[in-house]
């Protein structure tokens, strides 16, 4: 059996975050106001301002931005399971796949997959976590998936006891 | 001489993005007020929402997350070569690299350089443009770098002058 999150202390550290740990939250309804504010502050594409300006588009409907779903993929994940542990942020993102229109009303799931763990070469106090991030709607349809490798601090610096 | 952006026509094809093409964009101003908006909304680690909460981690100042940094590429993509193009959106980035903290006030500007360029090979109407996307500080350091193949509509879709 893969490990739980609920089995888990309830601050996380690096040496928590296991190869095969799943991370199940949500689901989280996305509004088409949320799309369409973000739409206009941030992606200013037809398809994410309103119905009538996606009609005449490749994808033909309103849809939320590929960055929003990112954004709500950070979100959902400092919720489930960054803000309760010793997180110390990421260097970047190794790769983003959006697989599917995410529409107004659709409710969002989060799955968080521990892929696999090192220890930092430069910091002996902080080790890397690569997960996969994944959302799926209602339909259990995969609609985006990042990969990334995530910092934390060890709970056990390494060399501390010598 | 690499071709520039103002050699191009008031609409631009995926023919009109060549590789060698450098689009630069901006600066745009960042705010404390929109760094932290950001953070609480979709990233509230402590250093993205007050330069208190900042002081006792990692990073020890407020930063932008680097999911902000991501939305104000596209943005500023949008504004500079997406909006008055043939933009059919992207299937997903290839790697994003954030490299240096973005602080209350920095003024970025955005390099697009495109990598390379390929017909699709299931639409002729339609070709992929490998671009990376920089922003930069003023001065002139590299904040973050991202790659990924967008997706434009052609001028002249294959075959159809068959």
């Amino acid at each position: 059996m893969p490990p739980k999150m609920s089995d888990l202390p309830a601050k996380r550290y690096w040496e928590d975050f296991t190869p095969g740990l799943v991370i199940e939250h949500g689901p989280r309804r996305i509004t088409r106001e949320e799309i369409v504010g973000f739409g206009r502050e941030f992606d200013p594409q037809p398809f994410h301002l309103s119905e009538e300006a996606a009609r005449s588009t490749m994808l033909g409907e309103l849809c939320a931005s590929g960055w929003h779903s990112c954004c709500i993929v950070m979100r959902m994940s400092a919720d489930s399971f960054v803000l309760n542990s010793s997180s110390m942020g990421a260097p970047g993102v190794d790769e983003v796949n959006w697989l599917r229109p995410i529409r107004p009303g659709d409710e969002l799931t989060l799955r968080a997959t521990v892929l696999s763990t090192r220890p930092s070469g430069s910091r002996p106090d902080m080790g890397f976590v690569n997960v996969q991030l994944e959302l799926f709607n209602a339909r259990r349809e995969r609609v985006m998936s990042l990969k990334a490798p995530l910092m934390f601090g060890r709970r056990n610096p390494a060399g501390a006891a010598a």
